[in-house]
């Protein structure tokens, strides 16, 4: 009757019952999410959007991309939105910047942070970017010269002084996403040395203030990513260490959970779980914001986030977009909004109740 | 630059890395994912998927029930099905049987288990199986009373005598399935005590070998899942404890490690992730087979399945079915399935490499 495994033995991690952890969620659905779409969402609606992602508590939001509007005309509006929001205090609002070009028009209109990205892939960095690593680097390295000569965003008041304990004035705080962190759809494994040796000289280098190990087209597991943020945090105590999952093989959760028991303490999601996986299509892409704040709400994590204000927001994406949203509690709510009992329910009863008498 | 969390001192539950754990995975596509589609599958392929099932290596195979034809016409091939299968040895072949008169078909077509249903919550039971929960409980007494006189299979060549380490001849082995253990869609929570409670009787009143606690409408949470395995094997540490999660929510994945951490080790999933959601349409139901198995593999646990061919026997389901399924390892593939490169590859990266000369 007995399994070989000793039932009675284990003691669980704490991960499990959260403890009131501190837990900073980080909303990518305008910047990354978007920018997978065809439709342009008007500006107006952007700013709406972002300002109730403000509303609803998120730590830090990536409000757009300051691209060429050639690539990527659905995010062509990026001044006029950043520049519409209103900013809330301690929310950090960072943009995605490619060159230094971007950075300027990002910092002109107020960014809280840059966040620059290249891949941990030589092969995928070539797809992508059509320049290798090292190109890659040097050009990220031009972008943080300028920043740290810009004048930030200006006024105190203004300016995100929360949970992050952003320092301003020096500069535009830098953050650097590195792509397929945790494999490429190409290449395969990546190696922990080549990701951790990227993240040197990003934090040594060139002085950003936090990482974003991406996992772009979700082959993070549980185990690889605890040893992963293990190391990291190993090096870099306190740098900020952001983990962005994509939910493409279903492990998301999983993946943010292994990451928390490892010390992890700061996600990237998108609203709505917008945002594709070009390498499958089909395929989820971002972690969803609302499913993962749903679990580590239940879980007893606070993450800081009014989630009915979250899921309001998230639900007027697919009037936005044209199609549903990936996320199960836009389509499932959340697990105690009950239903009600079937219309005949009192007649069942009555019946059941009768076969006794 | 620091967040308050004491970044660098947590040490990691050794779930996340596995270690060789056996975990006993159980399909119950072709029982419930089927039942909830609305075509009936012909009989010659309903056999050959319990046999892919087989050679796949799971440990347990819910292949069909023995209701009404009446009531669930797409399973009226239920005997048909269970002498058509080939049967491995060490694989369970268990049937779901609501009464006396379903438990007599399912022992006479060699049933290695009867699996019998309850609703933890009053509410639930009198709405889906119309009957109070201890008219339920005296109608499983009776189809007890029954198995416990019965033959079983027969051959001890035929039987499961595998990890679940079945006793035969002495009956045939129950297992009892505990609907909205993890909460109640129209009642919400349901008090542990309420769960444990009918988990002693069916252990102890009928005599049951294992009792499968289901999270009917995908409402468990991980916190919920860790206290209620660790109360359960508590209680009982040698009996068989099986979880059955939806992944309603998002959180099926999260859940099972949640469970594997406290103790447990059989789970309940659905081939392709078949099943529905009655109370959130469109909503998924039942976690995914593979999807289970790819990430519980990836993390070093040993599920004693072929990946490879449980795949392939998802892949045959859209077919079936006349829909894709929500199998996120049929849509994406498993993570070290890599993609071709670019067709303008070379051309890019020559490209970018003349930028240096």
């Amino acid at each position: 009757m007995t399994s070989p495994t000793p039932h009675a033995s284990r003691v669980p991690s704490d991960v499990w019952t959260g403890a009131g952890r501190r837990v900073f969620m980080q909303d990518v659905g305008t910047r990354d999410g978007l920018q997978a779409e065809t439709v342009f969402v008007p500006t107006a609606d952007k700013i709406a959007l972002v300002d109730a992602l403000s509303e609803a508590g998120l730590a830090k939001i990536e409000v757009t991309a300051f691209v060429s509007p050639q690539a990527i005309p659905v995010l062509a509006d990026a001044s006029e939105v950043m520049l519409g929001i209103r900013r809330q205090p301690g929310v950090i609002y960072t943009v995605l910047v490619p060159n230094v070009r971007g950075a300027e028009r990002a910092i002109e209109a107020r960014a809280d942070e840059l966040n620059l990205v290249m891949s941990a892939s030589e092969t995928h960095n070539l797809a992508n970017l059509r320049m290798t690593r090292a190109q890659s680097f040097a050009g990220l390295a031009e972008v943080a010269a300028m920043a740290r000569q810009a004048d930030g965003v200006g006024d105190a008041d203004d300016a995100g002084e929360g949970e992050g304990g952003v320092a301003r004035g020096a500069g535009v705080p830098l953050n650097v996403s590195l792509s397929c962190s945790f494999g490429c759809p190409m290449e395969g494994d990546v190696p922990v040395a080549t990701v951790l040796g990227w993240c040197e000289r990003f934090l040594e280098e060139l002085g950003a203030r936090g990482v974003t190990l991406c996992d772009t087209t979700g082959m993070a597991y549980p185990t690889q990513v605890v040893a992963l943020v293990r190391a990291f945090r190993e090096r870099w105590p306190d740098a900020e260490l952001t983990l962005h999952f994509h939910n493409t093989r279903g492990m998301g959760l999983a993946n943010v959970i292994a990451a928390l028991d490892a010390g992890a303490d700061r996600f990237d999601a998108s609203l709505g779980g917008l945002g594709g996986c070009p390498y499958a299509p089909g395929a989820t892409g971002n972690v969803c914001t609302e499913e993962i704040v749903h679990a580590l709400q239940c879980m007893g994590l606070d993450t800081g986030v009014d989630l009915a204000r979250l899921i309001a927001a998230a639900k007027r994406l697919p009037g936005l977009i044209g199609h549903p949203v990936p996320s199960q509690i836009v389509s499932a709510g959340r697990r105690l909004d009950l239903h009600p009992r079937p219309r005949d329910f009192d007649a069942i009863r009555d019946r059941a109740l009768a076969r006794n008498a």
